[in-house]
């Protein structure tokens, strides 16, 4: 299971007919992420870039705060999907210990549900008040620019994409994966790798923007998100606490600010 | 939280102008399930029909083998998300004791991932051979009757829904969510409470397919399942094997069949 895309024979029921021709989708297979030989978490995801993922999950997930805090990822394709494990170092395995025992007991106290749901609630840092602006050109080039990164996209039609777009530069870094969050947290992992800091830039994805993309976006310092789809009432809501520009809805030249739009330039030309 | 609805300002920024106006967005809640007091799962999801979520989640996951096997579902608003209580009858309830505790040991093995990967990786049952046959216009109408029951996604663009077709009744159920597995689990959940076997209709679903989707309705019988986006490939794989027919990447008259085209209408018809 090496390449991320496989071909299908397919009936296609077209205008003009009925034919039977291949089609490209994406691979998806099992990812196990294993902290000090125990599994923490498993991910149906896209066969490719894995240790970025794995490197990138950890720190969006606070279970590192930062790539050194790593001391080896080993990958191992078992077939049947891959299995990761993450050695961390001393600290920071005696955090993630900590952690893990905090939230597996007490079993069966019959309100281990609170536990849960304030883990998945857990409050976003606060990105730092860098001076990042976007003209309205930006925006809409921050989307083009990460397009044109999207081979496996292009390739299925059915793969999101993540990228760090930076004014001037363009789209520095991107990932694609079949799970919006695995796409997000493979860019999180490529930009540590290359050590380039998202407190200048933008995340720019593809997707939907769950509440899940914003405290992963604000986890790695990014002061704004673009997204090509609509975002959650809860993510509007974590974006405006954590100090976060979040666009939405870009369709072409139209999009929708939704927060903190004083580092996008549209906002001095508002007209109710 | 009681809506699952919210109305938000924004900026948007269209080819005509600048504009401040409102904008209805999904909401989103961590709902946790807890079987016997412990807790299970946590999701994000549209806090809408969580006893119907509850209750498909419980048999798409094969916790229980049927709706009888509940005791009681209790659903409380914490505020900060949603604590589901499932109790289970005993029989049921020794049986997923025994499942969590194969899941949760031995730990700290280092082969640990194995377990977790072939637990995502579950075969799946076949579905039985029913003489369900959808002729090409039914597979189109199937998607359309769907449209019109997605009140949620007319409201915000932005919620995914779930439905069961069945041939001369149209869309007999439909439940809507922010995340596509819970939709389908929603749908499993009234299907199971209003007593409706998925076996002689289809799944109809707006959103790509995942390897899961795939599972689910197989879990509840489905032999068809029509969803508007792509499949992945380990969709197809496991789609094939379990004799459910995909179909796809519907888009109004058009649309692909990958796996068991033969209670389609358009397998008498291809040309190559």
């Amino acid at each position: 299971m090496t390449s991320p895309l496989a071909t299908f024979p397919r009936i296609a029921r077209r205008r003009d007919g009925i034919r039977e021709e291949p089609r490209t989708l994406p691979e998806e297979a099992a990812v196990a992420f294993s902290y000090g030989g125990t599994t923490h978490a498993v991910m149906m995801a896209t066969p490719a870039d894995l240790e970025d993922f794995a490197l990138g999950f950890s720190l969006t997930e606070g279970i590192i705060a930062s790539p050194d805090e790593i001391e080896t990822i080993d990958v191992q394709d078992l077939g049947v999907g891959f299995d990761v494990q993450i050695r961390l170092k001393d600290a920071a395995n005696h955090r993630f210990e900590a952690r893990r025992r905090r939230l597996a007991g007490p079993v069966g106290c019959g309100l281990c549900g609170i536990e849960s749901i304030e883990e998945a609630m857990r409050s976003v840092p606060s990105v730092p008040g860098t001076d990042v602006r976007l003209a309205h050109d930006q925006v809409v080039a921050a989307v083009r620019f990460l397009s044109e990164r999207q081979v496996l996209h292009k390739a299925t039609g059915a793969v999101h994409a993540a990228g760090l777009y930076m004014p001037g530069e363009g789209v520095v870094a991107a990932r694609e994966d079949v799970g919006r969050h695995n796409a997000l947290d493979k860019l999180a992992g490529a930009l540590a790798r290359m050590n380039v800091a998202a407190g200048t830039g933008a995340v720019v994805i593809t997707s939907r923007v769950s509440v899940e993309m914003v405290q992963k976006s604000a986890a790695i310092g990014a002061p704004v998100v673009i997204a090509v789809s609509a975002p959650t009432a809860l993510a509007v809501r974590t974006a405006e606490t954590a100090g976060i520009t979040l666009v939405a809805l870009v369709r072409g030249e139209e999009y929708d600010v939704f927060t903190h739009s004083e580092r996008i330039g549209v906002s001095d030309h508002v007209s109710s």
